[in-house]
């Protein structure tokens, strides 16, 4: 692998639309993910095999995978919360499964119903189901700097989840500041302490923009060796239990940063605003990534 | 000085407000920047004396600063393009004059209509007539990275005009990146070169937040031993030669990111966000900073 080519994974189709409240068509989703297919990006989260109850947006994940002409090289990923959501995920020929928990009991108690010693059973039940079907499974880990509820999360309660899911055979961990409060200092000790037992390979970074710090945030994650990243076309999504209107940092200006910086994405930054107002065209509302806005003003 | 202890400069009442269509009131300025004086700042760029023809929205310069209610321990400062707007600046008693160059010819043309070279010798006259009346003189340098005329911007030709400036007295250079184009490498390279040269209190950064770069910006330049940063508060401002709607880097965004990093801004973050809100209400406009955002939404 070129030693500057950093892997930017999509999760707009996922966590960026699973909160929104009006219903995308699942035809609109599913050009939506045709079109970020040719964006050059090789990784795609899709949507979610949680249950409807709680994601009604995402309510039409079979449908999607089933019909979603994919393309190539691209790897189509989507979250799923337990063996139920597991069994629909493998039906419909997911690429890699995607387990979730957070790092702080509080999140993880809103966002799963169950302690964060109660979640691992669950989540290690999946893994293995996963493995047998020669899935990967990366392994969100939430909370990691910040939380609503509990408020500061030390890097060693990030460690002991890390290990567990390591343990149990999750191929990469994503590690989210879901609320965004992070800045580089704190992202600096919470690697130094995870880098210090296992490689950076293990780890993607998943950064929301709340506070406006998402993009110092991946700085000092590349410096710290880190070359995998989550980010969400257009800026889409934002925890509902999080303050602001921030959602996930936008892929397109993350793809401008690492572009101007050196690194090779292999993206298309003509195309992913074509995806970018694409979906904007379709919520309803108006999207404000930077590249947007850039594009908006006309002037050249 | 506390180690920790870093200095914000705000420029909203000057460089923010420059490029506003809808006359802003002069009592509502002066209200603004009495505001702004309460929240810890100890330096406001108020007005400037650049002819009101090129920059009308500043025309009442002389007024702001007659009627001012200054607080003890506050830097006023004003823009001065040459010896008429010296003279005028003076005579309403500014505390330091701050004169202008860019570091590239054809933002310097459009922005002066001189030559870098012309440029020299109208300034070099200024400093000395604002030494001579003890006023402390600070030098912007726009263009420090990129250029909307003239493309990347070398450091080389940054160092040029600083060496220039430099010798012919001023105090600080507050280097900007005008059009907001700039990420933490070249960042890097610009002040690598400057420092090798002159100390790092020499100087204060000058961001602007287009390409959404300016936080990551801010933070490379803290590492590099940079001190003080140029803000607006409500992210105020924006170049008329500059793509995007993005104005200056907001002042209660990186108070925020300063903060939580463990320095020392000495600024109130309530009373921040009360000035923000005050001069919104005045331009009639949306202002989308981080902290407004935050604020806005009610989520506590």
């Amino acid at each position: 692998m070129n030693q500057n080519k950093i892997r930017i994974k999509e999760v707009g189709p996922r966590d960026g639309l699973q909160n929104e409240k009006n219903f995308i068509a699942t035809a609109d989703k599913i050009a939506f993910i045709e079109m970020l297919s040719e964006t050059g990006l090789d990784y795609i989260e899709v949507s979610s095999f949680v249950h409807p109850k709680w994601i009604p947006q995402l309510e039409d994940a079979t449908e999607v995978l089933s019909k979603l002409k994919r393309k190539k090289g691209i790897t189509y990923a989507a979250l799923v919360p337990n063996l139920k959501g597991l069994e629909k995920a493998i039906s419909v020929n997911i690429d890699e499964a995607n387990v979730f928990m957070s790092a702080s009991e509080g999140h993880n108690l809103a966002n799963i119903n169950k302690t964060i010693a109660e979640t691992f059973p669950v989540l290690e039940t999946v893994v293995k189901e996963a493995k047998k079907n020669q899935l990967s499974v990366r392994g969100y880990v939430s909370t990691v700097i910040g939380c609503p509820y509990d408020g500061s999360v030390k890097p060693e309660q990030v460690l002991a989840v890390v290990d567990r899911l390591i343990d149990m055979g999750v191929d990469e961990i994503s590690l989210g500041d879901t609320i965004g409060v992070g800045v580089p200092t704190e992202v600096e000790r919470l690697l130094e302490m995870l880098l210090s037992k296992y490689p950076a390979s293990k780890f993607a970074m998943h950064f929301h923009d709340t506070y406006g710090t998402a993009m110092a945030n991946i700085v000092k994650s590349l410096e710290m060796g880190i070359t995998t990243f989550d980010s969400s076309i257009g800026g889409l999504g934002g925890c509902p239990y999080a303050k602001g209107a921030s959602g996930n940092v936008a892929t397109e200006d993350v793809n401008y940063l690492l572009s101007k910086m050196g690194y090779v994405t292999g993206l298309d930054s003509e195309k992913l605003l074509d995806a970018a107002y694409f979906i904007e065209s379709k919520l309803g509302k108006s999207l404000n990534t930077k590249q947007l806005a850039i594009s908006k003003s006309g002037v050249t």
